[in-house]
């Protein structure tokens, strides 16, 4: 049965396997006249790519996005747009090992067990490399979501035991951890030291925070907003855990207590998903 | 928008203001065959039905379930399964002050800027009272998962700031909060006189545990089990976050210490879905 | 699997048998603020309604519709909207005898096979007592698309040979056989006595008339309008032809015959299809 | 809003405008283990390709399909199977002068007034190079349909007036003009002789015979085989008419005559389609 698709009105299907000829998308809805270049999602992809600093994968991916459909003159035509990123390194070798042993905690066995074959190279299609797409696709979602004046923010907000006293998302875009509180950055480079040291990874918690979203997105009762964030963010891979809000303490307060704080909010339009790792941070 | 339906094979799409005619849902996609009587689907909605014990809201709902299609001479036929609750008390005089107020904490505040017209009485279709039929529903897809040897079982772990020392999810069948650990029904009792005493209420964390749940269920890589159960759960009323196994402290541990628990695993079977309400039970 | 829903915004599902309990269908997606009210869908119910005129099947159906949710002070809400049609006539005798025979022409031997189990009376959910529902979903649509000054006017072109010489919309409202052309209705006064007396059915070619119809409406390439039509046409019981515009004929003609009479519509905002129905019209 | 997916559990989505970088298309949930290879993509590609012979437009199209994913050694993975063809012929010199022109009876228009933006080089999207693509999904579709018996046999019956007298599916793969009567061949030599002379056009009617369908396939009622067929068919550009089974005549029948006919089938399990285009044989 069909799962690679996200979204209703715009919508995102992807394909492409981590050691297959090409990954890609194909953005289903994207409203017409909206300015896009392969240079701007180029940008996101190079925020994503593992190997750029000693603390993350040193997988060496050159991922070139290329536009394919939907784009003319710059800007989009409501036709669907087809984004590829060829993969430069397809030789096998390195995996072939694989073949018959399953690595702990990664999902080819389960692909082996629904399918009964599967591409073992580097995961193949469960491998982590599928989240290319989301932020190719994202990319485009984020122009029009800009062009409307909703922004979001990613943010890591602890990682392993080390966690932001007071989470700023802006601190996030300063350092090589994408942290939000920069205080914290010469824990983080003693942990990471002992990590590397050891070979070993520890998860986090990341959060995004979206402000200036307008009151009435999403659809009652089952596609409620939450309910469609709390779904795309529970199907990236290794995370185990999906928050709408800071709940840590939330079962130590009184429903009156919460509805005094809550109650200053009225309709609150700056909106916080917090999300958890198991692990995500691979050093090799 | 539409966004009153989930499921994709087994669907079901559900209609009902807490204060109108009835609340009904229609299942599409139920295997033919499956024998399934408006009792067994009462059972499950007496258990839901609020004002049962002194620690729940104490609305009344004395809700009979009927079947008014898509079975026949006690089995299903395949064809669409219609469920429906006439609502008894549909008097508005209780809620009429709400007509220009909003109460804190409820949906009703963006249903009247979404659409600019609401049923105010009750909370209308954002009432909690909508979860009734879920639990209907869910009573036949239970039928089937359970013939195909599929178990699970709910509970709850947390109440406010007690504790289950121990989950037993067999446990929470035998006391009125459905608390996985029987040791800590004084401290609940307390908890409650003083809550009654307060009017007040608390959160509470819940957890689901599904027995032989069969390997590769799931569509990668956006409609993962996980991604699903995360969407299907975070579209509760008052849900706040939602894990997939027991994430309290996961990232005190190191991958390697992940990895090594893991391993004994191989594929598991069982399956555990843990989620947070923010002031669920409501003490009136 | 699911079939029993129609529409991706403005969706509709339906179920019931013909000789259940009742007949119902869910709106998800209706727009909220637009008045709409039982008399409303009933007047049209009342015109499909058999056994109103000696020329169509005779079968008693007084079907009221009620309106269980969805609807509020006369307006809707932007919630689903649910409406109902209890069978007053539930007695099966008329129909036990077909409990093993299959009627010719009819769906029931493909229920049997398809669910190895069905409700056979009367058709159960095979039965063309289905578009009911059809008909009072459409009538919440209508008043929808009345609104934004859209038309749709339904008539009957040819009834077994007989045919009309000039499609007329209009006339079709004014006799018992909605036939567009009015200078026919002698020849279909004595087609219709021969076929009463032999006990005999003839088919039918009908058409719908679409005024002011925005240009742009449906999604290319696959959601065409035309293919979308042609899909919900197609699904009726004993439909088996489906045109965009008139094409008899058009085999003689030459393209560029054709290109000179469409030049002159340049973006024509009438759209007109027909569909033919083999042997609709049951003479009981 | 997105249109340009078809299918629920074989679900293929398309892209590429006919002088943009590639045409190309993503195929969720074909099941695993089927052996499928570029080389027998390319074969059905090759017969739809045009300018093959003189009868039929003379554009070149060098069409080349790659697989880009889901498939490994030589077997589908259950995973995304992505197809990609290249445009070798990007100029858009010829097509320029279309900017501020609208060719009659194309959908370009209608691509300018729903998008206000358009790819205008040789029809962008709305070319009927698209359906490349649905020769190429449908090739894997065949494949998946033939393993399990199922032969779709494809057919012209009718090319301007120039009909079969009897229809020979087998004898459409013989001629040029895929033909279902071999005696009507000088008929349409003579025809297309006097169309190339005048540079006219003429519509065609096609048909698809469908062997070993098995009893039960769709879901009533809306997503019917008949409906779902109608729909894909129809959103084929220059259809205006399809038809379940031959209707010719049928409206000449009375019900008992039909009932007779069909009561010697029982449960047929050759299906025919029919379907008519409006001038699809463009002479350039």
């Amino acid at each position: 049965m069909s799962g690679n698709t996200y979204g209703k009105l715009f919508k995102v299907t992807t394909y492409g396997e981590s050691h297959g000829k090409a990954l890609g998308c194909i953005i289903d809805g994207c409203p017409p006249q909206l300015e896009i270049s392969a240079e701007e999602i180029q940008i996101e992809l190079d925020r994503r790519k593992p190997g750029q600093s000693d603390v993350t994968t040193q997988r060496k991916e050159s991922d070139r996005v290329e536009i394919l459909s939907g784009v003319f003159e710059g800007k989009t035509t409501g036709t669907p747009i087809s984004l590829i990123i060829y993969n430069e390194d397809q030789r096998s070798q390195d995996y072939s090992n694989l073949q018959d042993t399953f690595r702990p905690n990664h999902a080819d066995i389960t692909y082996q067990a629904k399918y009964g074959h599967r591409d073992y190279r580097g995961g193949g299609r469960s491998s982590a490399r599928e989240t290319a797409m989301r932020v190719a696709a994202g990319t485009v979602a984020k122009k029009y979501l800009n062009a409307l004046g909703i922004k979001a923010t990613g943010y890591v907000s602890q990682i392993g035991p080390i966690k932001a006293d007071l989470i700023n998302p802006s601190e996030a875009q300063t350092n090589k951890y994408f942290f939000a509180d920069s205080k914290k950055i010469k824990d983080l480079d003693t942990l990471f030291a002992e990590l590397i040291q050891e070979g070993n990874s520890v998860g986090a918690k990341l959060g995004v925070c979206i402000e200036n979203c307008p009151v009435g997105l999403g659809e009652p009762v089952f596609d409620k907003l939450d309910a469609d964030l709390a779904k795309a963010i529970m199907s990236i891979n290794a995370v185990k855990s999906v928050s709408i809000g800071n709940v840590d303490g939330i079962l130590d307060l009184k429903g009156s207590e919460i509805r005094d704080e809550s109650v200053k909010m009225a309709l609150p339009q700056t909106m916080q998903v917090e999300f958890l790792v198991g692990s995500l941070m691979v050093i090799l």
